[in-house]
């Protein structure tokens, strides 16, 4: 039977799946707990899409095998720093054609490794059936149907035709693209720039600080994903600086709003507390990091956030080291 | 006597004065009304700066001849619109070593000329003198001395260096560029975008509607900047996405205002009845887009707000044309 299968059920997992159900297609969700394998099953998911009624297309399972089976697209959308783990189990089960699509955002820590790099070497999936959708796709606005954009990236361009067809919808617009590496990097580095924006907001500055953080940030983004191949193109689009711009403008935005408390004052134990999860920059920014330097590439911003969240510098430092660097050309 | 010369006190050339002040400048600010002079005088501008204390090294003058004398650096912040009458006047007086400043974001509608070509044509500035400044500069939070930064930009670099160290102060930090042509489109066409992402707003859309909208936005101010020989990276940069992202971001945008009203269904006579004046980008998007076809640049947003303020096209039709195209690659 030809379905689609979705790992993972949180916010991001679930409003990808709604796509997907929307664009007609049977969609089978694989949940690590069977509480919430249940509610998705009566067309609920209270913990990440609270007040959202389901399609009925969705349905769901504890049982990777289940979910697997006659798949020909698999989505992965299980919190970065588990992924490896979890692909070590369902391995043996990503065989054949399929081809695997990549919600995930982050670097692995300790090896720097993309997420489609951890497919490829702990699944053997060769790149030119791994892809990663990435944009400016807050998941409520999406799971409300409110119009959004993306874009899906494989070095193989029919892969990318075959998952841009899979989730096109009347309110959900793919765009494809070759470059894998760009989509990821932005992806990832975008929630880094977002703890910084918010910062600067808990801080109290305006807009034009927030825009100007913005911009030093996409051009160190783009430094990264260069220097890693990506193409530069790709960081001047909805995966770059369209999804940069999302992800700091919203309230909707954990990263966002995680940095708006650490500029508040408060400590990342703190927040942590608060909030009861971590944001995915604070868990990316240190394998962020050791990826630039790895790589010879300045990242003033990356490394100002990971000394406030990792080497607990006040904020109210940081914000005075990025504003007195001296004045200087553009593009040097 | 060494001192600088604003022509204007509006929002943005009464900001620009004060930031001058504080790098230390004596300031002569020219203005049209005497009334306002007279408030200037007394070390305020009600009008635009109501609540703000000015530095007592600005003074202000409706006599052009008392305002140039012996200025090294004469900024021009009038009406873009009116700038060609008001130069035809003070053009005499433009002689000698003077660098012109230009703190304006428009088009000139008939010409489609930038206002540095204005400047050139009827005051016969050498384009070497001529400087554009422009970045993420909401003027309400520059006079209250929030952090910003700006280019400055002109063809020749020890004229921007003048510029430059004319007005860096602890909060405000110039990066100087060669590409006059780049900042003068960005800041021009940002206007328009702001109404369009203001007329989505207004519709009801979220931040992944608003953030793919400024994504395409840069996508095309970036073609016509290109058709146009300016350099790509100023679009990346704090005069191109920066400036966009503060003007679209901030409620304290009069384009981004305007657009919302205009997306909750009110007319163009109307919204401009309610604001008493008309949104910058209003003025300029039928130059704007008379410049992109008279270059061969396809412009589907600056396209669908001229529809939507000059032929009063209504906003929810324009929204559906924007979001209907085909799916594709994303550089095509």
């Amino acid at each position: 039977m030809n379905h689609i299968a979705v790992f993972g059920a949180g916010s991001w997992g679930t409003a990808f799946a709604s796509i997907l159900a929307d664009a007609g297609n049977d969609v089978r969700v694989w949940g690590r707990r069977p509480e919430l394998v249940e509610q998705l099953n009566r067309g609920v998911n209270e913990d990440y899409a609270p007040g959202i009624e389901l399609s009925s297309r969705i349905s769901a399972s504890t049982d990777p095998e289940r979910v697997v089976d006659g798949a020909g697209i698999v989505v992965l959308s299980v919190p970065s720093q588990s992924l490896r783990d979890n692909l070590t189990q369902w391995a043996p089960l990503l065989t054949g054609e399929k081809i695997i699509v990549s919600l995930m955002k982050g670097i692995e820590l300790g090896t720097t490794k993309r997420m489609s790099e951890v497919i490829h070497e702990v699944a053997g999936v060769p790149l030119e059936r791994i892809s990663a959708v990435s944009g400016p796709n807050l998941s409520r606005e999406i799971i409300q149907r409110q119009p959004a954009a993306t874009v899906v990236a494989c070095p193989d361009e029919r892969s990318a035709d075959t998952v841009a067809a899979a989730c096109q919808t009347s309110y959900f617009r793919p765009y494809t693209s070759p470059d894998l590496v760009g989509a990821e990097i932005g992806g990832a580095v975008k929630n880094v720039i977002a703890l910084a924006v918010g910062m600067a907001s808990g801080l109290g500055m305006g807009d034009n600080t927030k825009a100007t953080i913005i911009t030093r940030g996409l051009a160190e983004t783009t430094r990264l994903a260069m220097a890693l191949g990506a193409d530069p193109r790709t960081m001047s689009g909805l995966a770059g600086v369209g999804d940069l711009i999302a992800t700091c403008m919203s309230p909707l935005s954990r990263n966002h709003s995680f940095g708006v408390k650490l500029g508040q004052g408060l400590t990342l134990e703190e927040v942590t507390a608060q909030t009861k999860q971590t944001a995915e920059g604070v868990k990316s920014c240190s394998s962020i990091l050791e990826l630039a330097h790895g790589n010879g590439v300045d990242v003033p911003i990356i490394e100002q956030v990971n000394r406030a969240v990792h080497e607990a510098v006040p904020v109210t430092e940081i914000g005075r080291e990025l504003l007195a660097r001296a004045r200087k050309s553009e593009t040097d």
